[in-house]
């Protein structure tokens, strides 16, 4: 028999699912899209039953490509986080899936953070007061939506929805608790205050499980349409946020995980949890052993293709601009960009942040400018891990992944302020495989989830050039010093533009 | 017979000579360009030789031009300000014209302005402690040029020189003094505490003399050259500064000139000398009774050229851009530009200061961020007049002159950033015409120069718009409180873009 596993990724655009073998190499792989609603009141939401389908379909997809010789020995979950959805007493949905992308909480999320009780409560889930988290979800329900908020008996993440629909029981996995802002990670129950804050009983809420926790017994209709035996062992798994961590070897405690994508984030796992005296980041849990602390930025290559549409008007595409950026030294000639399009969240958890060039001269044209952004968006995730390490210490390696590890100039930059080689693992599904390697774990059939490593690919690593970090050394404080300043006009420009 | 007035305007890439009636029409103009000489070191220097050279050349061009009826009463001066020029005990020339340009007694300026003294000083003299002023020149010439200081026996501004030559007179107008940073403009004399701090001797120094002094008796061969009889008188004139005031009809108390080519001024009349507390201003007299406080300000149109250049990347040109910012409502979509993209004299009197976009969001783009360059340029116009409305009062009209009246948008933002109307005289030779109108006083043909209002032609008028002006109060507040903030880090990105 070859022993096969799934690991599922729950994810906000897309359900992918990818098969397999014990030893982390992929069998198949199939993924299923659906839409996320949005229009102009911050409204993000999906159809609860969408992505049951693609649940579903992507792993009858898997299922179809397995021979007489192949036994799927586990389903594992790697999930989207802070998702909310709003059940009757008679478990009828009363909301589509409220996704962390949902900003329609920000009043009540302010209002909160203004009165003091906004940090204590995060002092004790490690939950950043945001609107993407169910604390916040659940104070503009009780404002903006009271019907549904009276009719609520219980309130589900996505994957207990999911988990709910195959097997009937009202549950959520540990990591994903620690995401809601509701669940006090020290005493490892749901906290009190936060629900007081919220008006929410205790009972409204599903029993927290490990990750490792299995379910089985499969409604035989759900197996069949699955084409998985109605015994196969569902892992409840953890977060996508966490999990990626363990997806490219970055467990071992002070090991960080760089991921830059569209956003990006960093993280790096501790034994214990603990949360950052500043309320600069998050600290959300892999397992019982394993705490992953973190910053999530809103700059990464999103910032990179506004850049391209609007200062490049579209003229060059990513790989003419990087080779015009490699032509100008380190540093931009002395032009440094604050990334905050968008508002941002670490390190600077503020909504109305905006971006900057700062200090232009008449030497500088679009190449500087395209220059300084690479270099803001790294020097804001530098920001981010010297608030790490104020919770979990030295950074002692770094593991980065991301669209942006396509650009050798990009790894660079990053290795060069963060003044650390930087590690880029084989890409191989990540957040799928140690979902996997969960699932291995649960089923007794591994010891420790360091077995990760010999199953994520050969790395490339970029060493940190000597002449480079000393101009970052110059420019990187220049840069945190001025995001204080700035932040004292931030709210009145992003008034001004909000009218 | 014929009463004709020649105006000589002695600038920096040019001497321009222009022939006018008694009511100030233009009869014939002529001019001579010269090389200004610089090179890395902030050297700026002209030849005294050419612009002598240039001077007789323009004037006799003109001479050609009179018919038998016609009689030049009088040649008048308006010159560019803050030359210096060293002399043997022989007066043989020791230096080129050192120029307003030149800055490189920039390192002594800033001994001078952080020792306080340099704060004493401005405050007798109404010259900003800068390197463009003689006081500053002197100060690198007795540290950096040892021997030719020790060797000087005499000092003359460029106008100076030239009466030199043409009648050996050792005199410098009233106007041209007060802008040397020697000249005590309560007591109406050299300054003691200045000439102490130069090391420079009040032997050293010309006889002030009154712009309305004449001067007679030609050498016979210089007359010749000219084609003008020896006899002719040559009226000393003022400076440019002044004598675009009067040029422009802005000499009652509260008009205001603003100017912007490639750079720009604020300047408005009073009839007593008075300084600023806080060193944001400039005062130049005009005669005794017309003293001239104003802002000089760097960032006019080399920052439209420089945002054509790069952030266009030479796509578009003025009039393009022009067009797409038009689209851009008022306030650019909340994205703010300070325009020091090289150091700021008025209001920030700082080298090192920089440009910047504060602001950014992803619906910005380029017609955006050039909408946001033309409001900056006139947000730092308007912090420029509030410091000027402290030392000379409510400005109670503006006339606007230079390139940038010729577009409408731009004037039209001037008038809602300043909440005023905005007057755009008639291009009429300014600088030479307000020089013959002098002319015409020193020889008692008008009693006041208020007849200059008589001959600048008709005005355009832009009025502020009332809707437009409430966008301007939200955004030209925070303008001014980033400058505040801002200032921090200029010194730090300004010494990092110089190594």
């Amino acid at each position: 028999m070859n022993n096969l596993f799934i690991g599922v990724d729950l994810g906000t655009t897309a359900t992918k699912a990818v098969l397999f073998t014990l030893k982390g190499d992929i069998v198949a792989q199939s993924s299923k899209g659906y839409e996320l609603h949005r229009d102009g009141t911050g409204m993000a939401e999906e159809a609860p039953e969408d992505i049951y389908q693609a649940l579903i379909e992507t792993l009858h997809e898997l299922s179809e490509k397995l021979s007489a010789d192949d036994e799927v020995c586990a389903v594992s979950f790697s999930s989207q986080m802070h998702s909310l959805i709003a059940f009757d007493e008679f478990w009828q949905p009363l909301t589509r899936v409220i996704t962390w992308a949902d900003t329609r909480a920000v009043a009540y999320t302010e209002e909160l953070k203004n009165s003091g009780l906004g940090h204590e409560i995060y002092s004790r889930t490690g939950t950043p007061i945001h609107p993407m988290a169910p604390l916040s979800k659940l104070l503009w329900l009780r404002h903006e939506q009271p019907v549904i908020f009276d009719d609520a008996s219980h309130y589900l993440d996505l994957k207990g929805y999911l988990f709910w629909r195959l097997f009937g029981v009202n549950k959520i996995d540990l990591s994903i608790a620690t995401g809601t802002g509701l669940f006090n990670i020290f005493e490892k129950k749901w906290d009190t205050g936060a629900l007081d804050t919220t008006q929410v009983k205790l009972s409204q809420l599903p029993e927290v499980v490990s990750p490792y926790q299995m379910e089985r017994g499969l409604k035989p209709e759900i197996a069949q349409q699955m084409g998985l035996p109605e015994s196969t062992p569902f892992v409840w798994g953890a977060a996508d946020g966490p999990l990626s961590n363990l997806g490219v070897n970055a467990i071992a405690p002070g090991v960080a995980a760089i991921t830059i994508g569209t956003s990006g984030a960093i993280r790096v796992v501790t034994d214990k949890p603990g949360v950052d005296p500043k309320a600069r980041t998050f600290t959300y849990a892999l397992d019982e052993d394993h705490w992953v602390v973190g910053g999530p930025v809103n700059s990464g290559g999103d910032v990179f293709r506004w850049l391209r549409d609007n200062v490049y008007a579209g003229e060059l595409d990513f790989d003419a601009i990087t080779a015009e950026t490699a032509k100008v030294p380190a540093g931009a000639n002395g032009l440094i960009f604050h990334p905050y399009l968008g508002g941002e969240r670490a390190p600077l958890w503020d909504a109305n942040a905006r971006g900057s060039f700062f200090g232009l001269n008449y030497t500088h044209g679009r190449a500087e400018m395209a220059r300084a952004v690479l270099e803001g968006v790294m020097m804001n995730l530098y920001m981010v891990a010297l608030s790490l390490t104020e919770v979990a210490g030295k950074l002692q390696r770094i593991q980065a992944t991301g669209g942006f590890t396509n650009s050798q100039l990009w790894t660079q930059i990053l290795a060069d302020i963060f003044e650390q080689p930087i590690n880029v693992p084989e890409s191989r599904e990540a957040g799928c495989l140690a979902a996997v390697v969960m699932a291995q774990k649960a089923l007794g059939l591994v010891d420790s989830l360091d077995v990760i490593s010999e199953m994520v690919g050969v790395s490339d690593t970029y060493q940190s050039h000597v002449e480079t970090f000393a101009t970052y050394r110059e420019l990187t404080p220049i840069y945190i010093r001025l995001t204080r300043l700035f932040e004292e006009e931030y709210k009145n420009i992003a008034d001004f533009q909000r009218k």
